[in-house]
């Protein structure tokens, strides 16, 4: 896309999103109503879906005839990156919307032709909004952000999942030995925010497109690298374990998991 | 203490912990001199030094004939918890404040003949100031807090220690199985001030004085408790594994460990 097109649907996009915090902000005062999808740990409320609803209606305003795949299913079938598709999550770390009330974030990536071209992932609570792409550079709250260091993973704070670190799956405890310790915050969009702004050197997990599509955006436009645990691309639209590091930790971590 | 008395250093240590952010936060623009302590996961700065001078010389002015044991060690050397005990912790969180820049505290409990009095955790960087003790209530940036309900182990988050969550030790594989799932931050100051607020109903981890002496002057002011895994009362000038935890979620984990 002309980078003045991307320029205005940035502006346009980072004011959906501070809208869409004002509402989410505004639902919290009110009591939730929070459904269980697979199990105790997967939580839906009403204000994920009321979020999706409105993130949608502004996309299709915004760009009429694109692909939107949302987290809680009221998007398109979307079965291929081929021309403009939108990658939404509401709140992401629902778990911590509803029992912290902090520490959530809203999700919106944009592909073209499978191109990363926008990212925003919103830390709602601590009101931090980090947006952009390639073309434009990333911006936290319309600052432009610098590339965190290119640091190693013996160098660095490593964001790690529960369940991976708990069960050692892909060797994570070793990977977290050689680093200089793990952090859990219980949500992507906060984790890979820590990681833009160089408070951890990697975040590792079994993650949803939704859960890394924002990330992929923001994480390469800084000089980090998001892959799979072979170093191969990821694939926009499967799940798996998504490595989003420094360049330096990603080599290290690889030849560990 | 009678509770003017306690009120008036109450008001005085707030305006001398908000100096001290302010300073830190100015020292945070200069490189920071580190060292490292027993390994390179414990780590000290110039920053820890300077701020622990400041608030003992505070102390001092308002407390003159205190005993005052400090993580660095400049204080006194404190044998006994009779009459007025200052305990220090600098920066909570070292390696969050040299790797981070973010997700650290500072904390200062005050004790009378062993009884808990005063307590004061500073998020530093999110500017969140817990202050308070039995005589006053506990107050966020001087607003009143109210007490976190008392969920049990199985509706809430659980604060963990990486490394006790990783070598299973005191069965935190199974507490943290029987919670809705673990968060680790790095830092007792910051996760002690989460289950303040209701954010984790319980925070358990091997601490030394100055991580656990402020939070239990204002856990135990609103209602929580804080004991050793047998569920005796915790020494203050001992080192070892604190719960610090609702009242439910304490029974259950103690059922467990």
């Amino acid at each position: 896309m002309q980078t003045n097109v991307v320029k205005q649907l940035n502006d346009a996009m980072q004011t959906v999103m501070r809208t869409a915090r004002e509402q989410v902000l505004a639902k919290m005062g009110n009591k939730l109503t929070v459904a269980e999808k697979t199990s105790r740990r997967d939580l839906v409320t009403n204000v994920d879906h009321s979020n999706e609803d409105f993130l949608i209606s502004q996309i299709r305003q915004l760009d009429p005839t694109a692909h939107i795949l949302a987290e809680e299913g009221t998007g398109d079938r979307v079965t291929s990156m081929a021309g403009h598709v939108w990658i939404v999550d509401p709140i992401d770390g629902t778990m911590n919307f509803v029992h912290q009330r902090n520490h959530f974030a809203m999700m919106v990536g944009f592909y073209v032709d499978g191109e990363p071209t926008l990212g925003y992932i919103y830390d709602v609570m601590a009101n931090k909004l980090y947006a952009g792409g390639p073309q434009l550079g990333v911006t936290l709250n319309g600052e432009p952000m610098k590339s965190p260091a290119d640091a190693d993973l013996a160098d660095g704070l490593f964001g790690a999942s529960a369940p991976l670190l708990i069960q050692d799956r892909f060797n994570m405890q070793a990977v977290v030995a050689a680093s200089l310790g793990p952090r859990i915050m219980g949500s992507a969009g906060i984790q890979i925010s820590q990681v833009l702004a160089g408070e951890l050197i990697a975040y590792l997990s079994y993650l949803r497109p939704w859960d890394f599509a924002a990330g992929r955006v923001l994480a390469e436009t800084l000089g980090l690298v998001v892959t799979t645990l072979d170093g191969s691309p990821v694939d926009m639209l499967s799940s798996g374990a998504v490595l989003i590091a420094t360049k330096r930790a990603q080599r290290s971590i690889l030849a560990i998991v």
